[in-house]
Formats: C-alpha cells, structure tokens, sequence
C-alpha cells in the first residue's frame, strides 16, 4: 500500500540500515499486518516469519516472544503517531487550533497507516497484549489530547468536558472512517485516503470538535 | 453483569424454555463472551464448551461449527439492537428527534450489553468471521441510520451529510464509551452505566448529532 510505505519513510531510511536492522524491521512491518488483521491472540510468530521469508528461530534472534514484537509494534506506532503529532502542533497556539491540529494530525495518520487504526481499534475490545497497563504506551498520546482540553477549559475558551468523553466521542471518528472503509459492505465501500472523501470528513470532524468543547 | 441480565430479560423467558432450548441459549451467551473478549479468530468451540460445563460434542449438536455459532450471536446482537431501537423510534416523528431517539438507544443497547460492544467494535477490525459479507446481519441496523438521515437531507431540515460519515465520527462514539471504560488506565476508568456520567456522554452526543447535520 503507497499510503503506508510513504508513513513509514517518514521514520526511518531503509537504504542506511545495517542488514540485521533490515531484516528487525521486515519483521516488525509483518507483524503489524499480521496484529492488525488477526489480532493479538490469533497470531502466530510461524505467519510472520512465513511472511518476512525467514524460519521462525530467526524471529527468536530478535524478538525473544510474541509479547515482546506486539509490544515494539505497538510503542513503535504510538512514538510515530506522537512525533507526527507534535510536529504539526508547533504551529498551533491557540486552543481551539491546537484541538483541531492534534485531531487532523490524528486523522492523517491513520490515514497513512492503516494497520495502525486497526490495531488502535483492537485495542478497545481486547484485554490480552496490554492486560496489565493498558495505556503503557498510548497514555503519552492520551496526554497529549488532555493537555489541549485542559488548557482550553483553564483558560476559559472551552466548557468543561471530560477529555475522555472527547476522545471515546470525537476522537473515535478517524479509527471507524479508516477502518470501515470496507467492512460496510460493496455498496458503501470507499478510499479513505480519497482527496474528495477525506476532506468531507475532516470538516464533519472539525464541527464535532468545535460542538465537543462549546457550551 | 446485572445490566446484560436485563438486556437479555427483555429477548427471551428462560423458565418458558424446554431443556434444549436452555442449552442453546446458555452456548450462545457463553460464546458472545468469549467472541468479545479474544475474537472471533482466537475463540475456541472448547472454550465455550467448558463455560457452560458440556463437552464439545454437545455443542457441535446444537451448532455445526465455529462460524455457525458465531454468525448466530451476530444475528441476535442486530437484531435485539434493532428491535430496541424500533420500540423507541415509535414516539419520534420529526427527523431530529428520530436521529437522536435513534442514537440515544444505541447507546443505551450498547451500555446494557456490552458484550455487544465489544463485538461490534472487532467487526470494524476483523476480516475474519463476516468476510464475503461483512454486513450481512448489520445492514437493517446501518439502513436505520441511513433512512433518518435521508430522510432529513430530503426534508431540508438536515444539511447534506453522508450517513456514513455520521456512522463513522458520531456512532462510533458509543462504542469506544463502553469498551473503552478500562482499557485507559487505572486513573481514567470509570462506569459506563453510572447515571451521571452517562447523562455526561449522553449530552455531548447530542451536541456532536446536532453539529453533524446542521449546515
């Protein structure tokens, strides 16, 4: 898929790798496909290894368990999704724009990273890879969107609300509109990623937004 | 869970049931725990078996196999939602009202069974158990929305949205709302079902509904 290969060329520069790097991130690149289209328990590290063209004692080499790659998938996504964040936010001064800001960056990318909505999705009904600390690696992410809410309600430009109500309520929205694209049956199928498609859902979004944090 | 209990209560007369029927039942609700809480991929006919205390050759008598046993629970969540939802719509005449009536017993089928939620939210994810049609028990539920929202673009009282769009950035609200409660981490967890923060999430869904079909 373009979309991913052009997110993941925002993290890292395959052609300066070291071969061992290379064949690490092949495996981790299989294995978000894998987490994100069978879950977390029903994958197994034989699939991934069958993907990446390797046996499975060479995953072993690199990643001691299943638990262990799931983790680095998911703190690899959350780290990405975090610094894309931040870089859009360094524009962004006043509330209402640092809200809309995060949630567009957000938006854009899953977008990009599609494998990443669905494992984000995933992450609301399962209690299995991150049954302990459910937020080990997302609560940054999280912190980031109780920040701007907290900073808009301080400062009297918001009505309060519970950041946690905006996120399950408005910030739901982009991983169901990445996910759904074709889960909705052939009649209501479409490209997330479509310029016409993605624009109209960033404006619904937007007014979500604005409605969300308005008294 | 006292709340799944009276959602259930609502679908069917236990004492009323012959035996078999009994059984049936008692496999179907401890498979929509299980597909809930691993997923449809991960779930075994086993599991399932040992919870209700028989042994896999019952079930086997009762369901053919795996996907037949899940394609029944998928049944019974859409069509309990839509019944639920059709009692209520009864007393909503205008397109508003209707939208929100609609959405408020989404809501509140999703907070009485969250099982059902759980489920849902994985269908987003999954290509698994609804491959060929992953809308075929959720297209009169999709349709429902679909209808109300056409019918106030029709009536000019809406603004021209897609009710997918809707699907996606208003309904998935609910969803994360349940499965979400302890999926955030110690500090954010919080009840679904309590009557002051549901009214909370209530509230601000009503404003998102409004924003999204107001021009």
């Amino acid at each position: 898929m373009a979309e991913r290969a052009t997110a993941r060329r925002v993290q890292r520069d395959v052609a300066r790798q070291p071969r061992g790097d290379v064949t690490r991130q092949a495996i981790l690149d299989a294995a978000e496909s894998l987490f994100a289209n069978v879950g977390y328990a029903a994958a197994r590290l034989e699939d991934v290894a069958l993907e990446v063209g390797i046996r499975r004692p060479s995953i072993i080499y690199y990643f001691p368990g299943k638990q262990q790659l799931y983790d680095e998938v998911e703190a690899s996504i959350f780290a990405a999704m975090r610094a894309f964040v931040h870089e859009r936010m360094a524009q962004a001064h006043d509330p209402m724009a640092q809200l809309l800001t995060l949630l567009d960056a957000w938006l854009d990318f899953l977008v990009a990273r599609p494998t990443a909505a669905r494992i984000i999705q995933r992450l609301a009904a399962d209690h299995g890879p991150r049954g302990d600390n459910p937020v080990e690696f997302s609560d940054p992410v999280l912190r980031d969107l109780e920040r701007v809410i907290g900073a808009g309600v301080a400062a009297g430009v918001f009505a309060p609300v519970s950041a946690m109500h905006v996120l399950n309520a408005v910030s739901a929205g982009p991983l169901f509109y990445v996910c759904n694209a074709n889960q909705l049956g052939t009649d209501r199928r479409y490209d997330p990623a479509d310029p016409t498609e993605l624009a109209a859902f960033r404006a619904l979004q937007h007014k979500l937004a604005r409605a969300a944090v308005t008294a």
